[in-house]
């Protein structure tokens, strides 16, 4: 695995998110924010790239289920000094009881979707109400796991982290000074009281991220990555999750 | 513009449905009927191609707004002899409106935006529940002229229609005894009483047609365009909603 240069890094992104914005003529925008590495990496990358007055962060709470990421991420916001007339904080509960009135047997992965798809209906109507660019916060890690939902989490109008791993978003997290609280905690897309991503996957950020960079970047099969070392098992179930991946890049279908 | 051979193209996309949910390993579709022409093709093309017990109708009006919709819905539903058992109607009126509640003087874009995504947020959700794969019904014709909305109507996991020019989608009705109340009446995407698709473009369907084939098929110049006797208006008309779909097709942005 190779590290990023953090500051080469960084002034990359910056100059990215510049361009696109100068591209499409629209000088701010608007992003989730879950408390989570990384739209906090996210963020502090756009409050450097716009300036603090022309980032607009979301908070999306599903009622209390969501508290210690909503803290997490008013510690953030208040670290980075944006003020509180920019910030809004939008419930979804109303939006995914609502769908839930018809269907109250729903399962958690099923909510969890749902969930994803009604932050992206915030989003992207405030978005186009006040006409700002919806600034998305996926990495390559999530992207090559397929660990995201079609149309919800993944939908923005530009990606500054998605070329980078897991690993490296913490690099560039460390470097910009997101909170410790933040860097430190488990990761978890908030689906369910407790859930963390890697109790999902059954791997942790570290091997999914050696496994995938020999994988995606030095073309090693599964057969050349299980030789080096690697747990067997732990390398099938990477793989189921990396088959998941391209089940969805490869949708939809045209004739 | 080139006239499609019914047959032939109903024979293709046919086996391009059927091919589809061999490689998925999935074999039953589900897909949203407005009523239109689009919607009534598809599933009349899906029930041919994968058998009426195998096709999933689900009716999405909003309210009372889309009762014309829904009327013409169910006579095609009637006309393919679906089974009640088999569809599903949907009042997405309950979701938009709570999102309306946090912003009630949202305008009638806004409004349509979201509509197509709590749309596309059930039918997700139910494809997710039942195991189906999404049929998408947009066309080459909206495409090109961006007229739909992301992550909305133009989430699918397989797009039969998306090689038709709106004309060619009517060729294809006919062949496949679409209802003539479906096919003769005006297109409209529903977004509020009495809009029609072409009253908001300021051109009509045919006119579209015949300037986006020079176009895209014979790549043809606006000036080429304009020389060959088309109104310079109209052809600029049609130019503006290009550059939309243009816009809409290169986001997101990845660095």
């Amino acid at each position: 695995m190779r590290s990023i240069n953090p500051q080469e890094k960084f002034e990359e992104l910056v100059g990215f998110i510049k361009e696109v914005c100068h591209k499409e003529k629209i000088s701010d925008v608007l992003l989730g924010v879950s408390g989570g590495v990384d739209s906090a990496t996210s963020l502090a990358l756009s409050v450097r790239a716009l300036g603090t007055s022309h980032v607009f962060p979301v908070l999306l709470p599903y009622g209390e289920l969501s508290d210690q990421g909503t803290k997490d991420a008013r510690l953030l916001l208040s670290h980075l000094k944006i003020p509180e007339s920019q910030i809004q904080i939008i419930d979804i509960k109303l939006l995914v009881d609502a769908l839930m009135t018809l269907d109250p047997l729903m399962d958690e992965g099923r909510k969890g979707n749902v969930m994803a798809r009604m932050r992206m209906v915030v989003l992207f109507d405030l978005a186009k109400k006040h006409n700002y660019l919806v600034l998305g916060t996926e990495n390559k890690t999530e992207h090559l796991l397929g660990y995201y939902t079609r149309f919800g989490d993944e939908a923005s109008d530009l990606e500054p982290l998605s070329e980078l791993y897991k690993f490296q978003v913490y690099e560039l997290a460390e470097y910009l000074e997101v909170p410790e609280e933040i860097i430190t905690k488990d990761p978890t897309a908030g689906l369910w009281e407790g859930q963390t991503d890697e109790k999902e996957f059954g791997f942790s950020y570290k091997t999914a991220d050696e496994i995938l960079y020999l994988y995606s970047e030095e073309k090693l099969s599964k057969k050349d990555i299980v030789d080096k070392g690697f747990d067997k098992e732990i390398v099938d179930r990477v793989w189921w999750w990396i088959d998941k991946g391209f089940l969805k890049d490869r949708l939809p279908y045209t004739p």
